[in-house]
């Protein structure tokens, strides 16, 4: 690691709620937090969270700090109204600070009751004006609670941030109030990371580490870090220090041959995302009969920007009468070969694509459990139809169905089942 | 808080990862693990994420162990076969021992590659078989590297488990391996804490809390804990010590009338799974029809258990043209009125009902953005059709529709949507 890596302020995150710690919620403001800091030139070096309790915050900030001298600490929850929130507690006790009503956050207070047809301000949402004495105020665009903001002082070396829980309030005030104020105070010192992120799907981590690493010159400096999840393999790439870039371009252009079969997309990118981009560049519209998945490849394929240009609709027919009513399946080839089956796979493919009209269609007929199984079509037994003019050898018109086995919970499956239909849909768009 | 809480004994939790520091993947083990612990007994104190470094996991046992003496730390991630992958390096670090391969894990190892179909073990998996001298191994039911457990021990007053990062492997594991052995570890010394959660929708939470707290007498010890979400408001209800469970009876005995107009569930329960039911106790059959919710809603439903029960399917017309071609909305309703409007809305509605011969036809038809707002129909403009013998005053067949405005991003606009939808069909339900 050079020089100018290690140089990087620190930053430690903290996120507070009891939830956090009893498993209720999962805590997406932490690793949202620690993109922004990392992006923005910071190293964050740890994340911790603690419950609503005055003496766990106290004592976790006293920790933390330490953990970043001279750095950052940037903690989200336990500003809102209500008796278990008590951030503000927390850190008046960690500074040795009293706490005070701000008549001017008062009558802000009021006033955005007021104006929101609440009448006079509630007695809860009066705690609201309560600042720790010499804090500075963070503005919340979207929400009533203030963030708050502690500049190094003879009590800490660290800068301190307090923002709201509440994930939308949390990235408006994170992004509006307290980026700017830290591009102040670290200026020159923020360092922003050299880093690609590459998407694959396909390969197993093991057999991507064997293939890559041989390749990659060590004298490069460059680092892979492999994160396997259901939609595939998530490659991160990162240079520290002097020219990295140039080290980093090196290396990606001698892996590209090995990766290029297996990468469907770059960091920011998602697999829908990628799959709305393959139809729109080839040209093709899509139609979805859904079974198992129960419309979760459309409500993914939704999601997607410019997704409207390429995906017309769907049917989620998960009851065999809707695969006749809506999709023209008969009964006779449903009583034949059963509701999963390559053929009625197949038939549902071609009745949704007839029937709206689209270049492609995709069914999805599976056992994703936990009842339904049996010896013959265990659960995570999932057909895939295909039906249209795909692009392949030559264009031509097919109809096709292929079967898969997928482990895991009904869940997983759904996932997994999703995620393959994603990944069949891109190959498919590839001449 | 009385005596038998404080003598719980204390768990603290580490998932090791850079991606978690980095904003790159959300920690649900963590989370997960947190109820597990909770549920079995344990205080759950507090819960760090630390990078991919020997140093780092190093640093974070031995600031950890401290703050659970004679508890529990368990870590997840960091013992795959990757270059990244070091947190074997790190607890053998930390504790002062060798790293040695063990040959009949190795053994096993091979025999599961070559049952695999991978044929010998590769390079990198070899890595698997390395463990710290004297770990007992945690067996792997559904992938291949083992877990560690150290029992406290001269060098560490607390017990160490360390768990795969893969969810899967990781659930599995400690539900098989680690569970049992922290029962026979720590025996008469775990307390389940007396808690109820209940879900809500409907009310703020902090018009909740004006309802609730005054009609809670302090004398009972009944702590309630205040969860918003874009679902509703999650409230868990908690009793410390001795005589809890009789207090908890007789707080939600007081509270019962002002909680039952807002209650929809129990803690485990999902809206959706919440809204299944309540069409199963109404004896209703459901059918969707969604636009700009593109099968997000069908999806939804389809996740909770018997919903084949009650949901029949239904038609994702994500374009105009399908609700024209699937649902027999009229190009001139379109024209006129707009796709976005109260009209289409119950034209979708009742069109979905016929088709599919169900009770009830819902339909979801609005502007999600981030484009397609204008001055009249802003984004966030979502209207809600609903046909068919709705149960009510008393029980009869009515066409309606109503507007909504929700607040936030495409992301949020849509998953609002789909829960306001949810708490709309069980309302419905009911007489």
């Amino acid at each position: 690691m050079s020089a100018a890596a290690r140089t990087r302020p620190l930053a430690v995150l903290l996120t507070i709620g009891d939830e956090l710690l009893l498993g209720d919620r999962v805590d997406t403001n932490g690793p949202w937090l620690g993109r922004l800091l990392t992006d923005a030139g910071f190293e964050v070096v740890e994340r911790w969270s603690v419950g609503d309790s005055v003496p766990a915050i106290r004592g976790a900030l006293a920790r933390m700090e330490a953990l970043a001298p001279g750095g950052v600490l940037v903690a989200t929850g336990g500003l809102g109204p209500t008796d278990d929130d008590c951030t503000r507690q927390g850190v008046a006790a960690h500074l040795g600070i009293p706490l005070e009503e701000d008549p001017r956050l008062l009558q802000a207070l009021e006033a955005r009751s007021r104006a929101r047809g609440s009448g006079e301000l509630s007695r809860l949402n009066r705690r609201l004006a309560l600042v720790p004495k010499g804090a500075e105020q963070l503005t919340n665009p979207v929400g009533s609670a203030p963030g708050l903001l502690f500049h190094p002082s003879e009590g800490s070396g660290t800068l301190m941030a307090f923002l709201p829980g509440v994930p939308r309030e949390m990235r408006a005030m994170a992004e509006t109030a307290l980026l700017p104020g830290l591009r102040r105070a670290f200026a020159h010192r923020l360092h922003p990371p050299f880093e690609r992120i590459i998407l694959t799907a396909g390969q197993p981590e093991s057999l991507l580490a064997e293939l890559l690493e041989p390749a990659l010159p060590p004298s490069l400096g460059v680092r892979i870090q492999y994160r396997p999840s259901l939609a595939g393999v998530e490659l991160r790439f990162s240079a520290e220090g002097e020219g990295g870039e140039a080290r980093m371009d090196e290396a990606l252009e001698r892996l590209e041959p090995l990766l290029a079969p297996w990468r469907y997309g770059w960091g920011g990118e998602t697999p829908e995302g990628a799959t709305v981009l393959a139809l729109r560049r080839a040209g093709l519209t899509l139609a979805l009969a859904e079974s198992c998945t129960g419309g979760l490849l459309a409500s993914r394929l939704t999601a997607a920007p410019g997704c409207s240009k390429v995906f017309q609709g769907g049917v989620v027919a998960y009851d065999n009468s809707l695969k006749e009513a809506l999709l023209g399946v008969t009964p006779e080839l449903l009583e034949e070969h059963g509701a999963v089956s390559g053929p009625v796979a197949m038939a549902m493919a071609e009745g949704v694509r007839i029937r709206l009209g689209a270049d492609l269609g995709l069914s999805i007929t599976g056992v994703a459990g936990p009842g339904g199984g049996s010896a013959h079509r265990p659960v995570g037994t999932v057909w895939f139809g295909f039906s249209g003019f795909l692009l392949g050898e030559n264009r031509r018109a097919t109809i096709e169905a292929e079967p898969m086995f997928f482990p895991g919970d009904r869940d997983e499956i759904r996932t997994r089942a999703v995620h393959y239909a994603l990944r069949r849909v891109r190959e498919r768009t590839r001449g």
